[in-house]
């Protein structure tokens, strides 16, 4: 079975999931003034909000017999758990223990999932080769950031 | 000029614009359980948020000499004073006054929005064909909600 | 509580849920000549298949109460119920009874579609208000049939 | 076959197809100056350009043997001839007669199209049922005109 | 001419097609049980089918007289023969050889999808410099894998 | 502030900017023929045009106390005069100097904004980690072009 996958095949397999969520961009070591210079209307003292879309990647060799690099229902078990659970019809400021000590940029927005999932799938899996390649994250369809663990 | 508009057309026009704001559901006329019952976890404490894409709708006759429905330039300043000033950035419960008696729906949204902009035009033009013909509200890529006037 | 709810406001919600099914285009009342013709390469025997986006609108007063114009919880319900179960991961020829007689056109599904969650919503709720709007199904991105009841 | 289709049931199909074109807006009939006023820099010299997606709608009975509402293949045949044709790679100022004496705005676009089409599909089918409902032009991701023949 | 074409250039150029296919994940070497366990709703009899989005990207120096990586008009052939022909309205575990003994998964179509077009290309260009940089296939607008030729 | 920046993490950072432009593609130093050989209907006289999508990626570290990598006012000051200014609403052959001895292939038009952000970028920041990552131009949504500074 499968005789396309007799020599080692590395491929990246990308899952997108949504969560919307409120952040506020606010630095409390900084005056009120600071924040108005770097983050604008972003740290207007409520929050405002986005659909989060989030693309994780995994990379790794296909499995012979399955033709999957990974079993998908356990790949859907982990982002509920990780992903929604923490994350969804949150407020980022104040629901979320992991940003406690941070501004939630999209930039450790980002940093913050990379830790969490490379954590979560260490755990979950024996497959040496299987690894996280890259989490993306697009705050509007017009910005985005990606972090490969670099 | 212009001579396929020898006769009257009567065209829509609709143009996009996308606000980013924060939101909880929560009735504070009934209990924290009656509003879980009803807004389940969009009536966590903090809020969540979302990328609204609001697609506004004008319709009328097309102006034999311009070619144009509207002057478009007179409609970015609307949309930028009406929605871009009252909503982008914000969190609905608190700092839209307009909303202070209501739960921020989606359909509250699409329904204040509409008696915003419909008293605007009037007071902008004193063309009487033109007319507001819809607006709509994206609240994600999957929900969205359209208002007539009617 | 919700002041711009108390004059009716009739709304339209609209929500999008996709399905991933197979299905060919053959009536075998037809000689496959006849249906080549018809059907071209649609009518090739194991069939093929699409993503099936499905955008569903329902029409009525928004509630004053919840700033809803339907619980989303029993929408959400009755969506897995009645179109995830019965379309998605199936073959439309072989898996879906109510299309036993028909060739499975975009078109049929739409009415079929339509007919169902009619019914089905009549059952559900007694709000006389509320109404099934519209039912589109883009089978690709380019091409989309729309069914209204008409 | 196709005993969903035992009562005439109404339906709207709609295809997208997009061309790419250059164009200017800018009426001779008026000053640079005032061009320039009505126009800002969509009336530069020299023109700019658009991935024009056009979507249309066609409106009428399924047809009971084939559960199509018209023959795709003969649509094909028609947007080929009618609007890739005369409009894809085209300079609309210059390139395109029926403009000759209009302002090419996306609303004098989308009657023109409407024309062409109803006159084009008058002289294809004697299906008096059959009928053009629907030209949408989105001339950008933002802006849009639909014109339904009124 | 092309004097920012004076240093030699790599860029990457990306096409995408889209074909309508059936697949049906089952592997006969294992029982029915255990297909089911590892593709659930996917190992369904008839089979489903998606709405394949596939974006090949090759990769090279940009060629001074042209402007271009690779003739557009010979790509668009390559597409039509190797991809169109082969994939669009087909199923997939019998219409296409080359998965014969394979699970059509996702991952095994990039790979042999790859395998093709690599092999083709080099059959169609003595440019040494080109070459087939990566292929993706979006499944859903959730799912994709990418391969590149690891 | 920011715990999860302890260690420093490399980010890229996208940013996507419309603009709409016409363009012909003609080499003055080929025939007609040999034009309409190579470009086809892309060589027609007067050109034709698109909405372009450019996307730019930035890399470099999170800067510790503002969770960003680059300030984004900045970003936007810097887009709007490199690229919107020369670019947007303008006809690529006769507008903007800088392609005068170019055919304004999408090729040459990526390889120009990167030539034209990386120099920008130097004058702006002192940050020797920060740099331009990727230029992605999207004629078309089915066709793509990246450069990367190779």
């Amino acid at each position: 079975m499968n005789n396309l996958l007799q020599k080692p095949r590395k491929v990246y397999v990308s899952r997108k999931i949504e969560f919307n969520a409120a952040h506020r961009l606010f630095n409390p070591n900084c005056t009120e003034q600071e924040n108005l210079e770097i983050y604008g209307k972003c740290s207007n003292l409520y929050g405002h909000g986005h659909n989060y879309m989030l693309e994780i990647t995994l990379s790794g060799i296909v499995d012979r017999n399955t033709g999957f690099l990974f079993d998908l229902k356990a790949l859907k078990v982990i982002l509920e758990e990780e992903i929604t659970e923490r994350f969804d019809h949150k407020h980022l400021n104040y629901d979320v223990p992991e940003l406690k000590d941070c501004v939630p940029t999209t930039e450790v927005l980002a940093v913050l999932i990379w830790d969490i999932l490379e954590q979560r799938l260490k755990t979950t899996t024996n497959n040496q080769e299987l690894a996280l390649h890259e989490v993306i994250i697009y705050e509007t369809g017009k910005n985005s950031v990606r972090y490969r663990g670099e």
